[in-house]
């Protein structure tokens, strides 16, 4: 049986799922893959780092994270950092997970950076790097004969960049369009229903998927990385995020809302890209009226959606209903199937 | 440059798209593929059967046909029908795009066996042997190292089977749900519009998308051919289209559509398959109603919807919007890219 060893960067809620997804799938992946995978580091911002290289007991390390807050195998424990880790532990496949900067992207490139110098392979579930420094990663991962899949960066483990990649050969992409935030869908969804903005906010924090800073989701420029993202890798667009015309919610009324509404549409803050007459991406994120007839109005709370325009196959939709923590998780565990397959 | 030869088992609208494309992108399969396509047998029932080993004019036979609805070409006419051509003509790939009987699957099941008795890839857009005959076949083909690939099917070039196939590894498909019917599901909306039935069937049948006998359709047919296709490849059902619990839209009554418009809701017809609690494939094809804000009520005329459930990934739904007939003419020619490429 031939090993494949991990090294988890980030074991928040998705790295522990995607943990919990790695116990329940071994016999699969050996039968099926012909590999038993170990987990030989994982490195994290307040629970500690493990390095174990002959494998760190996942189900002991899931166990103490919800019991104590933090890694207490101290034989394992290492004052290594993330980024020593990235350099220097004994892995195939960097995992990284670590918390976005949406406004650079770091340290997720650098770790990204590190793994390819070393002819590591990499799955990242963090779209900082897909949307800061696509390009570059994807010609330093081929330049070091290195995997490099990112299919969580944009609706969790929904196939957006396999779809294109797989089943849609020679097809140009000429558009791509979506609804891709939740918390400003759910936002707009409530405030139309009458709700008061700051409880909307408070039950989207207890429901999770608010954060406690929301201003990055309410100001566009979540949807922003993720556009720019797609757009990167679908259209070799080549753009940043500060390049994308972003306007969030912050400025929509419930009178907005209302006026929407007596016209036989709703508002949705809309992400689109495609390129101008010279060839140019243009890309925005911009809060737009919609009929409600449309299928874009019935992309409702978490559910999101991705529209691909291609020369030869006009437009097809992907859809997300309603993710949980598991499908950001099957993300990363479909991109390392897809590194033990190919 | 290696060469690959087809054979194309029928040639009406979809056969002469399939043709325009492959004229269309034969550079890029050069050199994207590394392969030079040659057409050697075209076999159809009405415009006569064509044989050249070294390869058919494809131009000049959609002129043949646009200009004399026949082919013309005396050198390549022959006498050997569509059968004796899957069973003896020269090619590496059989492309089943034939009519279809919907109550049997035949002829097309005949042909594609007899391209596997000698070895050759198969590619059918023909859903009838998908439906009728699916598992015996895919058995065929892996007793004969061939590939068999169907995306075509359900839903034109949309990538329903690869995107399962592809990339949802190792989550295991619990229930397909969708709206597969182009023509019910424009007369639904009409007659809710207020139009008035004979008409609907006249427009659509000048748009293209009814049939000269739209009974197929109406009564549920297509639709239970099209889920049991679903069911087989995605969920190993080994069900034919007789198993399906169908019903049409035959009875649905102005009266209905009104009532279910004021309790909110719009009639579609639905296909359904999922596991009953001894893992028995249940089918069904029913109208039923469903929400206005619900996505499948935005799912209008000629547009069409899958959603697929895993234990993994939740439920991802894809959709083809308005699709004209080179979507389906994608379909076969990624059909061939896949076989190109594996």
């Amino acid at each position: 049986m031939r090993t494949k060893k991990l090294a988890l960067l980030g074991f928040g809620n998705a790295g522990q799922a995607f943990s919990e997804m790695l116990l329940k799938k071994q016999d699969d992946i050996r039968e099926k893959y012909g590999y038993e995978i170990i987990v030989t580091a994982i490195a994290t911002n307040t629970k500690g780092n493990l390095i174990g290289e002959d494998g760190i007991d996942l189900r002991e390390v899931i166990n103490d994270v919800e019991e104590y807050g933090k890694f207490c195998n101290k034989e394992q424990l290492t004052e290594m950092t993330t980024i020593e880790i990235a350099e220097a532990a004994d892995y195939d496949v960097l995992i990284e997970m670590t918390p976005l900067n949406i406004f650079t992207g770091q340290p997720a490139i650098d770790h990204i950076e590190a793994a390819f110098k070393r002819s590591k392979d990499v799955i990242t579930a963090n779209k900082g790097p897909i949307a800061w420094k696509f390009k570059a990663l994807e010609q330093m991962a081929a330049d070091n004969g290195c995997k490099f899949y990112y299919e969580t960066t944009v609706m969790d483990g929904t196939p957006v960049f396999n779809l294109a990649e797989k089943t849609l050969q020679l097809a140009e992409v000429t558009e791509v369009k979506g609804i891709l935030n939740s918390t400003t869908n759910f936002i707009l969804e409530e405030l139309a229903a009458g709700s008061d903005y700051d409880d909307i906010i408070e039950r989207g924090r207890q429901m999770g998927f608010v954060e406690a800073d929301p201003s990055m989701d309410i100001e566009g420029y979540d949807a922003a990385a993720k556009i720019t993202a797609l757009l990167n890798v679908l259209m070799d667009a080549d753009i940043t995020p500060d390049m994308v015309d972003r306007k969030g919610i912050e400025d929509i009324t419930i009178e907005d809302i209302k006026a929407a509404e007596n016209r036989g549409n709703v508002i949705k803050l809309l992400c689109k890209g495609a390129r101008d007459h010279d060839g140019k991406i243009i890309a925005s994120v911009r809060p737009e009226e919609v009929p409600k007839s449309d299928m874009l109005a019935s992309i409702d709370s978490t559910t999101s959606i991705v529209s691909i325009t291609t020369d030869l196959m006009k437009t097809v939709s992907i859809v997300e209903h309603q993710p949980e923590i598991e499908q950001t998780a099957y993300g990363v565990f479909g991109d390392l199937l897809r590194v033990l397959s190919e």
